[in-house]
C-alpha cells in the first residue's frame, strides 16, 4: 500500500490526496508539519534531501518527491493521463506551468496571508505575489474560453495540479470575481465522481 | 520540420538546442530577442500566450511552451527517457526540482549579474538567489556520490534540464569548487556524441 507524508491544507499535497480520491487508490497518510519543522529532520532528509512535502513512499524503499512527478506516476494508465504523446506533453505543459508561473504567486500569496498572518514587512511582497497570481489566472481564463478542461475534453492531471491551489487562491487575497470560465471549470472538478476536498479530514 | 522559437544563451532554450544536437533531429531556430519585447507582441502571444520561450512549433499549428515538456516530447521513445513507470516519474521529479528549487535561483542570479549587470538596488535579492541555488546544488552534489547521471545509469532528458543553467552558474557568481560531483557529471555530458555548446550559434 501506498504511504504519503503530507498536509491537506498544502496545495501541493491536496494535489495527491484528491487524485487518489479520484482514481479510488487505498493509501496510508502521514500528516507532516511544515511549521514544526517535521521536514528538515535527518529522519525526513534521508527521505527527500530537498526536504519538501508532499513525498510519495513505494513499497519499502522508494521515495518519490515532487507533487506533479508523484501524479503522473499514480495517473499512468488511466484516463487522467492519456498515452498519446502529445496530450501528454500538453499535461506537462500545464504542470510546468503551474509550478512556474502559478504556485509560486498564488499558493506564496496564501502562505503569507493564511500561515504567516500578513505582517506589514510582507505588504509588498504579497502584493506582488498576487500580481503574478492574476497574470497567471488570465491565461488559465483565456485557455478555458475554448475548452471545459485544460487537456483535451476530459479531466487529467493538469486539471488537478491547477485546481489544488487556485480554488483557495481567495485564501491569498486572490479573487476570482473575474474569472467566470474558471469558477465554471472548479465547478466541474468539484462534480467529479470520489471528488475530496481539501477540508476532508488530513489522514 | 520542427520549428524552435528560443535563444541560445537562455538555458531553457539551449535545453532544447542540446537535445536536437544529441538526438541530431533536424530543426529551423528562430532567434527571439526577450529583452527586445519580442515574446510579448500580440503576433507571438497568439503562440503562446504566456508570452515565454522555447516555443515548439509541431507542423502548421501545434505550439507546445515550457523548456520541460519540450523535452519530454522530444524524446519519447528514445534512451533519454527512458518507458518504465518509475523511471520515468524520477525524470519528471528532477526537471520539477529543476525549475521549482534550482532554476529560479540559479537562472535568476545569472538574469541579474549577466543581463541587468547587477544594479545596487538588486544586491540583497542577488545574494539571496546564490544562496537558494547553492541549497539546489548541496542536493544534486549528494545525489551524484552514488551515481554518474541523475536518474538510472546513462543521461536522460533530467541531465540535459539540470546541466543547462548549472554549468553556466559562474555567470551568476555561483562557483562550482565545492562541487566535485557536479564537476565531473558536467564533463560526462560535455563528452556525449554529438554535444553542442551553448555557444553555438544562435541558429
Amino acid at each position: 500500500m501506498y504511504r504519503v507524508y503530507g498536509d491537506i491544507f498544502s496545495g501541493n499535497c491536496y494535489k495527491i490526496k484528491l487524485l487518489m480520491g479520484l482514481l479510488q487508490i487505498d493509501h496510508e497518510w502521514i500528516p507532516v508539519d511544515i511549521l514544526a519543522g517535521e521536514t528538515d529532520t535527518p529522519e525526513f532528509r534521508a527521505m527527500n534531501s530537498n526536504g519538501k512535502i508532499p513525498l510519495l513512499q513505494i513499497g519499502e524503499s522508494e521515495y518519490l518527491p515532487e507533487s506533479n512527478a508523484i501524479l503522473n506516476y499514480l495517473a499512468e494508465g488511466t484516463a487522467f493521463l492519456p498515452a498519446e504523446r502529445l496530450t501528454r506533453a500538453r499535461v506537462l505543459q500545464w504542470q510546468f506551468f503551474e509550478q512556474y508561473s502559478h504556485e509560486p504567486y498564488v499558493a506564496v500569496a496564501r502562505y503569507i496571508q493564511r500561515y504567516l498572518g500578513l505582517p506589514d514587512d510582507q505588504l509588498e511582497n504579497y502584493r506582488s505575489k498576487q500580481e503574478g497570481g492574476h497574470k497567471a489566472l488570465a491565461i488559465m481564463e483565456e485557455h478555458l474560453a475554448g475548452s471545459d478542461f485544460f487537456v483535451g475534453d476530459a479531466p487529467t492531471i493538469a486539471d488537478i495540479s491547477l485546481y489544488a491551489y487556485t480554488h483557495v487562491s481567495h485564501e491569498g487575497g486572490i479573487e476570482l470575481d473575474a474569472y467566470p470560465n474558471i469558477r465554471n471549470w472548479l465547478d466541474r472538478i468539484e462534480a467529479l465522481p470520489n471528488y475530496v476536498a481539501m477540508t476532508a479530514e488530513n489522514a
